[in-house]
């Protein structure tokens, strides 16, 4: 409320996060309106999905458009840019530098590389292609939880002597509080002087929005966010509120409440995503989510004791 | 995660506050698993519900037995006290000061004295009766957000002087954030040195687990909370969230997953409570709930945009 966010510029990736949860199976008319909603509440980018290769992934055909961008599908989805950029994730060994055109013939703006980060040096020749084609680039380094310090420096080195634009904190299980980002912002800082910052947050905890109004007002400039929090598992820090609180800013947060009244409730009904005990559980434990995806997915939706205990019980949950 | 909250004990109000979300329909049977329940998981205070007095409220029949705490009743339910506590919450005006035994005589251990600034003098009157037959007290000064400095450092001198042993911050209508709270511990800290402080957060903007654990580090002894947030409206801080989170404290968060599993998730069914779209709107806009709540009771319950409109036009919001 104290601290500036006017640096700050929102990524909604309802689409690309939010199709982890539905196998991407929005409509051209929902993505339509959520792009008309993101310009009207004057949210900077949208990303609008993965632009991966269905080559070079299994199950791809079940998957709506959204998973394998095309620019001649997305050129008639979005006839007229308006303020909003579009941004697209890509994944390191599932995408196809060929599918990428120049960034004048294309509608994206932005792309973005996740990666573990054993796969940094990977992920940098990648963003210098994108660079190269006229592209915003951002690195977004995946489970930073479970880094080591001596493998973090390391990559901190080599992004330091990158051309990325942008450089990530994502904490993919939910498991970080207020404290594990004020440490890492300053981290990134010192060792990343000359780059910006961005921070993905996950839900798992109820502790998404705080965390990225916390790095918000460290000077993290991009903010990942979904309306209403969709996305796999715990889903994200709330487009609406970032919208509502990032004070001194041209936010505007009615139309974002105007898409979760005709879409998001509607679409909660028959997906599932948020504060779910199963996932505040891994969050708590610091993992994966895929043990709670797949409970969710069960009869046992519910059984969160013997989840819990399956998980805590060494000589069931970890390999010595 | 890094600072230590080992000071802090967690009071549990899912009954007294949850009660305001279903008017106290909660059976024997429910209170005396919680009870079970918080004492396994080391949860150091139970709110068992209100002390007010029937005579002094209208509607008061409907209610359940909990809105009006009776000592032989109490005994039945809780045949044994095992090592949480028991507290009752009071308003100004609504307790009749002849109900209260003497604690000797109780199953009470804590009574909390709830008030708006211009009652606290009122208020203290009745924490020196409560204090002279010898139960614990607070002060919880509702809607903060709401006071103004002078009033405030009016009601500080007047509670520096009392017995009253603990001083809640109180986010009536969950529209504080970290800063906010931040700068109330502070204030409270300089102006009251001699009192010891809690919490009791909301979570419209799902800021209630960020703000407890921020109050927590520094220094906030008594942290409210409810089993998955039950609470009126958007509801409060998690008790689940802060077994899990305290690190270094003695607390258990298994027990507490096991009353979600068998009482919480069939209840959630039946009533509401969370984080909903017209709770967070209230809360944005620092208020009190009360519109949302006949919102959410109405057939219009999602219909957000209205809402938001009619609660931001001068001319229908405000009295001139």
């Amino acid at each position: 409320m104290n601290s500036k966010t006017t640096h700050c510029k929102i990524v909604d990736c309802t689409i690309r996060d939010g199709g982890l949860v539905n196998n991407w199976d929005f409509s051209v008319e929902f993505v339509q309106h959520l792009y008309n909603t993101l310009n009207e509440a004057g949210v900077d980018y949208m990303e609008i999905g993965y632009k991966n290769s269905p080559k070079l992934l299994k199950g791809a055909e079940s998957a709506g458009p959204w998973r394998f961008l095309d620019d001649d599908f997305l050129r008639t989805v979005i006839p007229q840019k308006l303020n909003t950029k579009l941004s697209a994730l890509v994944d390191i060994g599932r995408v196809d530098e060929n599918d990428i055109l120049p960034r004048d013939q294309s509608m994206i703006d932005l792309i973005r590389v996740a990666c573990y980060i054993q796969d940094v040096e990977k992920a940098l020749e990648l963003v210098q292609v994108f660079h190269d084609r006229g592209y915003e680039t951002t690195i977004n380094i995946m489970a930073l939880s479970n880094v080591m310090d001596n493998q973090l420096l390391e990559a901190f080195k080599l992004i330091s002597d990158s051309v990325v634009d942008v450089v990530y904190i994502v904490d993919s299980y939910g498991s970080l509080n207020p404290n594990d980002f004020n440490y890492l912002v300053d981290k990134f800082k010192t060792h990343l002087p000359n780059k910006r910052l961005g921070i993905h947050a996950h839900n798992n905890m109820q502790l998404a929005f705080a965390n990225t109004l916390l790095a918000a007002e460290k000077g993290v400039e991009l903010l990942d966010a979904s309306v209403y929090g969709m996305g796999r598992a715990a889903g994200n820090c709330c487009t609406e509120l970032l919208a509502a609180n990032l004070k001194g800013t041209k936010y505007n947060v009615r139309p974002v409440l105007d898409m979760i009244e005709k879409y998001m409730i509607p679409l909660r009904e028959k997906e599932e995503w948020g504060y779910i005990i199963p996932y505040m559980i891994t969050g708590m434990l610091d993992e994966h989510p895929r043990s709670a995806m797949a409970l969710r997915n069960s009869a046992d939706k519910d059984k969160s004791v013997d989840f819990y205990d399956k998980l805590t019980t060494p000589e069931v949950s970890h390999s010595s």
